[in-house]
């Protein structure tokens, strides 16, 4: 059996390795692997705190890939050699004033019903966990579960991975043309690679540049082959995030994740075992690539305003990408055709979800999991995600 | 007639322009042109608006380096064919709160008593002037003689001015040796260049890592053939620059050099014709090379509250260089021994007076002014500028 992957995101990546890991044959095709939303995301692997509102059916994706990348890292990183950065850990989940301390326990009591560990704490329990918190915080909850990886080094981990499978290539070129059904297909600049399923796994890239979505998967890729007309509507949420890094001599996170409510607007901070602190993450629909002046003041406003010392690390990166969005915040995840496989829109998810879609990807091909490992989903528990035809009240 | 000048700099690449179009052969060494101070200098030619408190010495060589700018700048235009980015136009200098604005009056009286040109403006007139400017300013003044140029591409046109020149050349590699006296040389990274005078232009490269001056001009730079010791005493004043992007449709600055003063705190907007809007600067002597986290959010929150709508703007760039400060905030320009010049600790009047320091430094080898230009100025105008021997209590 034979799959070409287009995209080499993080999901395009995992659904590769999965594929490539069980026997098959597998190409991924991408000109700039991890160039996309997964170059920015902060990594982390939030099954409880990321929970938002309208969200309940992505919980049926999200716990069971929350619980399964302790394994997931471990496996990758026999496999490549190399960190993923993955850092067990809890979250803290801090208010800045009192009106975000309401919001915050509304929400808390919702993920409560729902059977999501989230605790409330003392804001003294939070300092202890966590000392450079600022003590002027009005509430603190903590999330035992969520953890976080490192998506650029996860990414190279998934590269070396599939590098060392002979089975398994990466083809650095821009697809430009797929065909589904009788003899799947997918074109590239330079070449042709004919297949037995094609999975289109282009996250933000399939976002049309300053578009609304909802027309051609991507521009400059077409698709052909489809039974019906394919509608994927993903619109780009471009995030401005920031990766400070820590100096000798200089104040040093614990290492718990920090996401905070500051005056009614999230802010996130991430502390990773290597020095670096990723701070994120602005959410606009403006159709700019750079980064935001407004959102870097923004962001490192509030992560100063919730740990004043964050102020003594260097700035080392400012950098954007496009979340690929969907109008439920779901992922299209699915089949999509004979011979096409939909792995897109992840929106704020893809890292958390990248184990748990490839192991779907690969469910949804019908190759079965590797020896020794637990089997992807049962096609029912996917019917949410079914990206043919999209229904836009599909989550009403 | 042989001159090398080491360290290029905006003050080492002027006064070699101005040697070299003089009929001086002149070699540049420095592994790296423009890549120190020069790269974040916003560039403001501001003779008038840079006057602080206890530098009137340096109003000798100021003033006239400002009046001088716009036919230097035309000069280099004609001779590169490249632009400068030199922009005539005046500054505006605004107050955020009461005592600001009387901080700001402070300082007005005590240029005007030195006659330098700076009025009292409405600050509906500020507003008329620059529209972006917050309606909530508590003070404006104005100096119509202080301009702006591009240090990176004033640089740059240097570079090609002495590029085509046939007498001039530059040399990419690291001085390691120079000596004084009866036989002047420069020694590389893979040569030698004997000469009639050296020329040490090292700015902030003369500058200790992490030191505080008053040591070896540069780690790794030897000094040789000097009659007594020379004392400079440069130390690296640390600065955090931002570079914005204007973007289609969005706001764009009129072009007036905005300087402002919010809460005590000196913030300035210098609005490029090509769109760039460079935000600066710190001020730290933490030896940190890193772009400071704090740092950049006191720029952004600052001049965000002066012109709000910048947080439209991009932010395309972060950097922090090392200024090189002087006990008395006044350059070490003069002559140190018998072939050697010496011409550093320009602090952050590097671009100002880099026209000026050029014309002095060729005064000081000894050659004529070009046909048709300006004599240099006269010794007796740079004692209180004379290196050797550094006398800390010269400004008192």
């Amino acid at each position: 059996m034979r799959c070409v992957v287009v995209g080499a995101g993080i999901i395009g990546l995992s659904a590769a390795w999965e594929l490539a890991r069980s026997g098959v044959e597998t190409v991924v095709v991408d000109p700039a692997p991890a160039g996309g939303a997964t170059a920015a995301a902060a990594g982390m692997l939030a099954g409880v705190t990321e929970f938002h509102y309208q969200e309940r059916d992505l919980l049926g994706l999200s716990l069971p890939a929350a619980a399964k990348w302790p394994s997931w890292a471990a496996q990758l990183e026999a496999a490549s050699g190399l960190s993923t950065g993955f850092r067990p850990g809890g979250t803290l989940v801090v208010a800045a004033d009192s009106g975000d301390r309401a919001t915050l326990a509304d929400l808390r009591a919702a993920q409560a019903a729902l059977g999501l560990a989230v605790e409330e704490i003392t804001t003294r329990e939070a300092r202890a966990a966590e000392p450079l918190l600022t003590p002027r915080l009005a509430g603190a909850f903590r999330a035992v579960g969520d953890h976080q990886t490192d998506p650029r080094r996860t990414a190279a981990a998934l590269v070396a991975a599939l590098e060392a499978l002979p089975n398994a290539r990466l083809v650095a070129a821009r697809a430009v043309r797929c065909g589904a059904g009788a003899g799947p297909f997918v074109e590239y600049d330079g070449g042709r690679l004919d297949c037995d399923e094609v999975v289109l796994a282009t996250g933000g890239g399939m976002v049309r540049a300053g578009g609304t979505g909802e027309g051609p998967v991507r521009e400059g890729l077409a698709l052909e082959g489809l039974p019906a007309p394919l509608r994927l509507p993903v619109r780009p949420v471009y995030g401005d995030v920031l990766r400070l890094r820590t100096v000798p001599g200089g104040p040093l996170p614990s290492g718990n994740v920090v996401r905070g409510l500051v005056g009614g607007q999230s802010v996130y901070i991430v502390p990773r075992a290597d020095g670096e602190v990723v701070v994120g993450a602005t959410e606009r629909e403006d159709g700019r690539a750079g980064v935001g002046a407004g959102g870097v003041h923004r962001l490192l406003r509030d992560a100063l305003r919730l740990m004043p010392a964050l102020g003594e690390l260097d700035l080392a990166e400012t950098i954007a990408r496009a979340r690929p969005g969907t109008p439920d915040n779901l992922p299209l995840l699915g089949r999509a055709a004979p011979g096409l496989v939909v792995a897109v829109g992840f929106h704020r998810h893809g890292v958390l979800l990248s184990a748990a879609a490839a192991a779907a990807v690969a469910a949804l091909v019908g190759v079965p999991a590797p020896p020794g490992h637990a089997a992807g989903p049962a096609p029912s528990d996917l019917v949410p995600f079914d990206p043919a035809p999209f229904d836009p009240w599909r989550f009403s």
